[in-house]
């Protein structure tokens, strides 16, 4: 049985609407949902079967990967610093064909929702093939997650026949979307380049006949739009739109190639974004406008993306590293501050995956998806102001303690 | 006393001229020095009075900061994300001029050697102001530096009046000269927007005189050439090397608004540069051609630059940010490979700094400057090139052992 938990005596970033702070605060979950929270005076006498000291301690809520491609953690450091096409073609396409299978997808996932979650990540966002044997290892784990079945105009892992994708698309999302309370499945066409426009809408109809959140790379490279047939004078983007694609039900991953139009079409469809600033650094693909997409009002969240192309699963580096470069590709210290940028990891987040009544901020009524991050570091001191230390100073080897709808799953930083 | 030690049973990357890996490697260290290293059957029987087993780790040289500004440490993340002028003017340098005192320049700066050590550095080259009392901190913590007393034409602190610049200068190079083996003066002038004419070349004169180390800022800013009087058509390079500053014994921090020209002066002058791409991003100054000047020859190093603009002196971070900033600027995935990367963190660093002699590479007759990375860490499986591992997927936290001469400082993740 789950007891009801008191964390108090900590930091508490709530990451709410009023990004409210309560300097020594409290929270309590019953039954995994976050029953109170507030200034420890107002809760310590709370009845909880299970307290928790966080004194020393920042009490946030647990960071969002909308983009890691799980079983890609076996790939990780297997070849880097190479042209994209050698990379893709001599490297990561054989190994995919030759050491996918359901062991090895399962396997890894397993692992990497192990990394996930060492380093504070309550919430994934996958998108690959075996999905079914992928759900098994997150449900393992414990981790929430949102899990999509891939579909690609090639043979793919588990689906030779791509004149099949959609049915298994299809058939994942039927057979997964009673496992758990918190597995969500989906469904994820790889690229407008690896899919026809045939497969694109048939992907997004089942997504839509589905109920279920429809993922897509879009616009990583400078070369995609040359490698889509019958683009004409589109862009990308308007592409997808014209085809019904962009929708508050789609996730489009990446879009770094893309202009002022492209970002107000984005903004009018209602789509989310999975910005992977380092993967897009890494692969030299480019630099997504994040903080101006954030400005105009879309909901962006933060990915790592695959360890083939980051390599880790880490987003408190990913948090460093996207202010930072938004900063110096704007030549604006004052772009993507620190606050913004917590909140792509957390409740923005949440938001892009369509989470956000979920998860994603510490309120009344979500689910208890919590980290501790230990401050008493070298590195963590002085500190003048949270979000600065979360974004500048932290590392996610800081984090002491996870819970996932109030299941404690990481303590003193080891996986129980 | 000091016992003699074989560090054995660990992947042994020497960061030698011929990037020698040992799979199973070991180094015997007598006084302090490299007395010999090799596979570990070569060397297991050698005479030693402590023995550490390196299984599951990386032996490797201890990383060098070329830039840490070490009291600036106080100011860690009191002011971010704002514009250059109001984080100078409104935050820092009225800081500076309250809260920086002798006192506190140790303390702090005690406190920044023991993040770095923590971080698997084992060599820094400081420059800011009551440096005597950072050399007292340095000793204290039993890391390598360099360490410089500033110049600036302005009221500083420990030298209220300029005028005195080039003497306290002068003065501290010769208090400092026989302090310990491992710490070894310099003069640091800011920049030449701060400096005149007149003190440039005196500073400079001095640091010849007294055969010294002359560091720099330059050309860190766009803006910076409008600030320079009597600049005339010349670039920042062109009128450094023209009054003579830009030599061997010069170390020239930043260099990001330099073109070909600079490019190829600065090769041909022979003076080093300390690259501090994590800050130039987070004050959105811009990007160093790092990979180009490397290519071209020149002496390149990686370096954090104070926790007031980064905000923590962390070089496996900084490594990381540095090969991937290269790429997404050059749009070459094959820029600043991982080897290449962690050799600026380690013997091109040395090298920039004139210590290649004594650090920076496992070598026979180099000083045992020594750190073991534990790669028993989710995030670091699988392994397919160490290189990758340490640029792309190691922290600063899973350094496991640190010795600076043979002295070791952290054990288990832990200073001594």
């Amino acid at each position: 049985m789950i007891h009801d938990i008191l964390i108090h005596n900590g930091l508490l970033v709530t990451m709410d609407k009023d990004s409210r702070i309560i300097e020594k605060g409290a929270v309590l979950i019953k039954n995994g949902e976050i029953a109170d929270l507030g200034p420890e005076s107002d809760l310590i006498d709370a009845d909880a079967g299970r307290k928790i000291d966080a004194s020393g301690k920042i009490i946030m809520p647990g960071l969002i990967n909308c983009h890691p491609h799980l079983p890609m953690t076996m790939f990780r450091g297997l070849a880097d610093d190479l042209p994209l096409d050698v990379w893709l073609n001599e490297h990561i396409f054989p190994a995919e064909a030759s050491q996918v299978n359901p062991g090895s997808a399962a396997q890894w996932s397993l692992h990497a929702c192990r990394e996930m979650l060492l380093g504070g990540i309550t919430t994934c966002c996958d998108g690959y093939f075996h999905e079914d044997h992928v759900v098994k290892a997150i449900h393992e784990s414990g981790i929430r997650a949102i899990a999509a079945q891939g579909v690609i105009d090639f043979p793919a892992p588990g689906v030779p026949d791509p004149g099949e994708n959609i049915a298994a698309a299809r058939n994942f999302v039927e057979a997964t979307k009673d496992i758990s309370s918190i597995i969500t499945p989906s469904i994820f066409c790889h690229s407008p380049y690896t899919c026809s426009e045939a497969t694109l809408t048939a992907a997004k109809q089942a997504a839509d006949d589905l109920g279920v959140l429809f993922q897509i790379h879009v616009a990583e490279t400078k070369n995609e739009r040359n490698m889509i047939q019958d683009l004409g004078n589109r862009s990308i983007v308007q592409y997808l739109n014209e085809i019904g694609l962009l929708d508050k039900n789609t996730l489009m991953i990446h879009a770094v190639w893309i202009d002022d139009n492209d970002m107000e079409m984005i903004y009018q469809s209602g789509a989310g974004v999975a910005h992977c600033p380092e993967s897009n650094m890494k692969l030299a693909s480019g630099i997504c406008p994040a903080a101006k997409l954030i400005e105009k009002g879309v909901r962006v969240g933060l990915g790592t993306d695959g360890c083939a192309s980051n390599n880790d699963l880490d987003l408190f580096a990913e948090m460093d590293t996207a202010a930072k470069l938004q900063k110096v590709a704007l030549l604006d210290p004052c772009a993507m501050d620190a606050k913004t940028t917590v909140q792509t990891a957390t409740i923005r987040g949440a938001a892009a995956l369509g989470l956000d009544g979920v998860t994603g901020s510490i309120q009344k009524g979500k689910q208890a998806d919590i980290i501790l991050v230990d401050t008493d570091k070298p590195h963590l001191i002085p500190m003048f102001d949270v979000y600065s230390s979360l974004v500048y100073s932290a590392k996610s080897s800081d984090v002491d303690l996870v819970m996932v709808q109030g299941r404690v799953l990481v303590q003193k930083g080891r996986l129980l």
